[in-house]
């Protein structure tokens, strides 16, 4: 099942992948879904906004539990963050059906399925943003969190529009919206995904259950200075945007690291960007997440008052705009209860299973946008470089054979409630 | 003459100029000076390299005293840097016929032209280089210092090459290379440009002399790190290359200061550039020069040490390579001491004229080309802001007068010898 996927999308030269929303990429990876979901006789539903749905007993009946994550990637990213949950999703299920078909009397499965709860697993839409530039498209409009409006303003780098690139996919863009009942009938949704940070590997952990996504926010700081020649200007008769940018670049290291979170100035555009002209606007993006909202804002009015000082002191003028803000989302604290009761219960080998750790990320996802509106809940998966979002992206095999298998056991305890 | 100058390739929503090598823009700008020649009754002549000559007497004769200087542009240049030298040389010629036309015993100009030794004017193609890239390319190729070969190889942004643009504008680019006889039958060339910097300003006067073109150099810096997801990976684990590259900049600045030169880092490409990644790379120009070359020297090695020791505390590689280097350029002394003699002499109206200041600068310039080949001299014209390259580059009228009249008295000397 994995080699099936491994191929579709990898880009030959970078060995990572680009498989973006509603291109040809996308398709093949919706085809390996559908082919997975029929190979296992569940039945495929694609929703009102693309996203992919394998059922197992009939969701109309309500409490299902849902589990999956999504298969779209960042440019050049690696093959794990998305895909490994969605894979493990598939393996859970032929985990569950294998402790269906034994004859034991210690198992605590209770027959082969369909199970008490309907059982669905999903592949996400457009979960990276990577084309559209904004993040979790399938799920937030699912969730209504994201307007039909709004969502047919959404260009891609070529000028093509989020509805334009729906049709051209088959799928029609003006039925696209918030779909309630949908969410109404989901009792559960578990995400697995790989961890992009080094929690469980320094902790020794393969697998640990998600607390928290932290706040996070993107400023964008335009500094404009004055467009001049480089070689003939003299350096005091300069407005040069590009120091105070250096300077704020540094700044937000030190912020983060006085306040325990991460700052990161990783996407710039300068005008006019000539090798012999100072330039006259050097636009940076900063991101940044915090534990919490209180070390979030501290950081970043931080951040702004260097930024303001530098600029100041150069005479460049400085406009910080908030692009984007989203709050702490705090895991449903009953459902993280019974994870960690399911996966730290006694196993059938009678050993007690690992110590199971609860970890925060500061990564989104779409468990985060659809908490506003069920019960949702992570797994994450041991990253031994926490590396994500590169070709270099890696989870070991064994790990992700305990991901799967926790992720059967969650799911074998929450069918059978 | 300057009016009918003014709108042709000026972009209606930057107020810049945008007259890029054998564009329609600069097609217009060549039909103007071939008009002016015209309505002078000089002779106009193309050479192999798309350089427009305008003659009065015969180069033929040899000894010719040459002026003027180019009318393309930076993208969204000002109107002064390049059409100054070409409109101030058509004027100067107009000045000394009305000089010639007086009846005055006190006159120093020993009568109508033709003068005794032939007159040229010129307006070399793509001094600026923004459309392939290469600065003076038409200077260049005459003085032998761009082959045939590598100028063939030149491609604009779009991937049109130099020779299929000269091509599509008429020009037969097979005929370019160098030109030693057309350069041979030159005596003096003397090019007036707008000053590039405040030196005329700060020292109250109106036009000086160019002592020396400084030694200019570009290094491309490499900063080579690891891409991960902003959000997830720890400051610890983090190679990002912006932070050095930050560094960097402010060491540009300070070493510089020191130095009494100027670096700046005006052009920047970062991959992936996404506002949620570590960068993989972040690419950045140096762009350095100084009055001589230990001083460049030393500032490049001070960068380039700062840069190499930030990289390393980051665990980010760097590669720093020299795009460029351009030798310091020392005017021809005598004629420098020529035009100062001119320029010093007493005034017909009694007037001892002012002081002449001689000034080095950082630009470079078709006068720097030939420099190598012919005596090369140059005029400046004060430039109030210091600023070019910009829509708000700007000389007052007053002073472009000024210098249009030292011009002819440049011309009137060196003619009458």
């Amino acid at each position: 099942m994995w080699r099936e996927l491994l191929p579709l999308g990898r880009h030959p030269g970078s060995g990572g992948y680009r498989r973006y929303a509603w291109t040809g990429a996308d398709a093949e990876c919706r085809a390996w879904f559908a082919a997975q979901a029929e190979r296992r006789g569940l039945r495929l539903d694609v929703d009102r906004n693309g996203n992919q749905w394998a059922w197992l007993g009939d969701p109309a009946d309500g409490n299902a539990v849902v589990t999956g994550s999504h298969l779209d990637s960042v440019p050049d990213g690696g093959a794990f963050d998305g895909p490994l949950g969605v894979v493990s999703a598939f393996a859970a299920l032929d985990e569950l059906r294998r402790r269906g078909e034994k004859d034991g009397t210690r198992r605590r499965t209770r027959g082969q399925d369909p199970f008490p709860r309907p059982l669905g697993i999903v592949n996400f839409g457009d979960e990276e943003g990577a084309r559209f530039g904004l993040a979790c498209v399938g799920s937030r409009l699912t969730a209504g969190q994201l307007t039909r409006d709004r969502a047919h303003t959404l260009t891609d780098g070529d000028g093509i529009t989020l509805p334009r690139a729906m049709e051209a996919a088959g799928h029609d863009p003006d039925a696209i919206g918030a779909d309630p009942e949908r969410l109404a009938r989901i009792g559960a949704f578990v995400e697995l995904h790989v961890e992009q940070g080094r929690v469980l590997d320094l902790s020794g952990d393969r697998v640990g259950i998600a607390s928290a996504i932290w706040p996070h926010g993107r400023w964008r700081f335009d500094f404009r200075g004055e467009a001049n020649h480089a070689g003939t200007t003299r350096l005091a008769d300069r407005r040069d945007p590009m120091l105070p940018y250096a300077e704020t670049v540094l700044a937000a290291r030190r912020e983060a690291e006085l306040a325990g979170a991460v700052a990161t100035f990783g996407k710039i555009a300068v005008e006019p960007n000539g090798v012999n002209a100072i330039p006259s606007l050097v636009r940076g993006w900063l991101d940044s997440r915090a534990a919490d909202q209180t070390s979030l804002d501290t950081v970043v009015a931080g951040v702004e008052k260097a930024a303001r000082d530098h600029a100041a002191a150069h005479g460049v003028d400085l406009d910080v705009v908030r692009e984007s803000r989203t709050p702490v989302v705090d895991f449903d604290h009953a459902l993280r209860d019974e994870l960690a009761r399911i996966l730290g219960r006694e196993r059938d080998d009678g050993q007690a299973s690992a110590r199971i750790p609860v970890l925060g990320t500061g990564a989104g996802h779409d468990a985060g946008i659809l908490s506003a509106s069920i019960p949702t809940a992570m797994l994450f998966v041991r990253n031994p470089t926490g590396v994500s979002h590169s070709p270099a992206e890696y989870a070991a095999e064994d790990d992700c054979l305990a991901g799967a298998g926790a992720l059967a056991d969650v799911l074998e305890g929450l069918v059978y409630g």
